[in-house]
């Protein structure tokens, strides 16, 4: 049995199988209607998180199953003193698969280790969130064609926004892939990843301060939102959270077939005047983020596909 | 696309219509117990309403539908700073029809600018309340076999009651339509209501203080609660909340035929006495509101039906 | 139409006819996945209870039926002031059977008497909670073959442990049905049940301080929590909670055969190194927890069964 705890648990070959297959689900939706009826996914959110909440239980409605669970703490066994291995193993017995958020890092891994059923980490503090990246990976392949041979900017928060560096992580594993790395000085990349993951494969790649001075290059613009729970006081996260804000005039800079990705919400860094720009390609990633979950939920629970 | 933002976006053929359907789903449930297998309703609730929401997921069940959504709006990205019309286009991906309540009056039509799905105005703080008034409606035509020529009484909170508001406007199109308007002098009807919508359209009223000089009159008493979340001090509202009390002995004075009716939740304002009279239809209100939110559904889908 | 507010609402033939259904579907879950296929649930917690909520979900879903409902009181109707009565007369007319949660003794009593849908009271404050002592017996039964001829070890809170209080009085019907009660000075099972149920019925009981006296005698161990909510002052709470551990060491004293059983959630009273002894049961009788509320949930319906 297999569990998702990092975008890395899978192979570069079985990322491809599970892109492929979240592919073939976007083009042909009804064939995938019905193959997981009678199944049932639990969502433990031990954080309230609608957005990845809703996307997981979209996915398996979408294949036929059900969905039971809980959307915060509060209403959960957790507030009793219960550990999360106590909980898994006992949702083990009400449920086929589980998607799991948690304040606390490694917390879904602990669960994984006793639980009977598949366990997908939904998140896990500012540790991992290994479905968004698979979303964001669709994106880019299904936007261009292709993971290798690309130019990508990643913008805003790279110190403290997890889905930054897990992308980067994955995305060093194809060839030719160049970042550009863009952020005000406090919230640059954090040295583990620049050393260890692009100094340490050879990867090219460039940190700026200036948006404009990278947009001509890209073929991808990753933008994110700098949280203010990730900052310890709130004059810092003031002083950051307005430092970029992607507008029309700035669109300009950037090449016809560039697309600009966002893990969302967002909250004033696309300006909306940017949405009806066929770039702007934030809202299509949400709807690649069910098409893959539906495909990690089939490929965990080894449902057999229809030819 | 058509949303649902107030009664008064149908007209009176489609209002017509639409109150056939749903006759037709209380007369023949299992002919519309599978024509939404397949499809989802997302409903957000920024604002908790226990009997709204649960009587929008029942409608949709019993269509075969499925369910998302989040029943507060703690466990939302809204506590994250997202807009509703952000959230609006990633739930598009999650789902085929959404009904929304928001605290804010116009966030449901703000949200149905951007959105690619239909969305139902589930209530917009003191605002409007559609399926409410479209329940109003099915229940006196179902109870009373006609929406003309009838006398009606609105009692209680007629300041403040979104509902008593929109139902005068959905009732004023029909003929003959006369109204008693019963409450303390606090609690009068607003001056909109009284000029622009009665006197306008030559409706005939009268504004009474006492239940007991209007009750021999009636067709149908629409009671209502003095919502506690409405006053801005607790000492008017303790001085309002017991004002009309309706029991056995007030009932002896009205027709035999006369109806009441009550949005719900009441507090005290009908005795529980009252409950086994059969002119009591506060309960059987309750039903038409599934009947009634099912045919909603089905018409803004435009699921075709079977015959 | 029947409801469950007591597991002796049942009698001992019912209950056996009940526990046979349950082993039926533990057998052939398949034959049952569809019987409830277009019912509906409705889980009302007033009070969060994720695990009692997701068992009765799963058992549910596990028969083809859709659930909807609240699992906190925030989100219900009772803030605004309505009754349990009028509540679930509401909610008869969107489901087709209710579990109902409730701090307040008594409260699915009062919905039980003015709904026209079965109530299940899935716990009302330390009253009763009927469906934890099913579970109980069907795991007994299903792990020792008969509940009749058996020494029971009931260990922790027994002065407030209201599922050890229901379990001696379902057991008592059986014959020669012995129990060792095992507690502290302070948390002695109270007298109502020493007199009235265990002497009045000539029981054989011995009341004891120290867990490793009984270990050797039991065919069953059922061990408590202490829970914090039941004390009024902290102090007694931390005393009393460290009471007693079950560990490897302890476990050499029990027979070979014997079961050890557990309501959950635990805190410390079970160490995890206990886990992997096959005489651990706690996690299996989670999962008959959910076959005898599929079982009562047929019965209550009175679903026509598949032969």
């Amino acid at each position: 049995m297999r569990h998702l705890m990092s975008p890395l648990d899978l192979s570069v070959d079985e990322l491809n199988t599970l892109l492929d297959l979240a592919s073939d689900i976007e083009k042909h939706p009804d064939k995938y209607a019905h193959v997981c009826d009678d199944k049932r996914l639990a969502t433990l959110f031990y954080e309230p998180s609608t957005r990845t909440r809703l996307s997981f239980e979209a996915a398996m409605m979408n294949l036929g199953g059900k969905v039971l669970g809980f959307s915060s703490a509060d209403s959960s066994s957790a507030s009793k003193g219960e550990s999360v291995a106590d909980t898994i193993r006992v949702v083990s017995c009400y449920a086929d698969i589980c998607a799991m958020r948690h304040p606390k890092e490694g917390a879904p891994l602990v669960a994984s280790m006793a639980s009977s059923i598949p366990v997908i980490n939904a998140g896990d503090g500012g540790h991992q969130h290994p479905t968004q990246t698979l979303t964001d990976l669709l994106t880019i392949r299904s936007l261009k064609g292709r993971l290798d041979n690309l130019t990508i900017g990643l913008c805003g928060d790279l110190k403290f926004g997890r889905t930054v560096h897990s992308l980067i992580e994955a995305l060093v594993r194809y060839t030719n892939v160049k970042f550009i790395l863009i952020s005000p000085e406090e919230l640059r990349i954090p040295s583990y990843i620049r050393e260890d993951v692009l100094k340490k494969n050879n990867i090219e790649f460039q940190e700026v301060e200036r948006l404009e001075d990278a947009l001509p290059d890209l073929d991808i613009l990753y933008m994110t939102r700098v949280q203010k729970e990730r900052f310890f006081n709130e004059e810092d996260y003031v002083r950051m959270k307005d430092f970029y804000i992607l507008d029309k005039q700035k669109m300009e800079l950037a090449k016809k077939d560039m697309y600009i990705l966002h893990p969302l919400p967002r909250v004033n860094e696309i300006s909306t005047e940017v949405d009806a720009d066929p770039r702007a390609a934030y809202f299509k990633q949400a709807q690649y983020g069910v098409y893959v979950r539906m495909a990690l939920i089939l490929t965990l629970l080894e449902v057999k596909l229809p030819c």
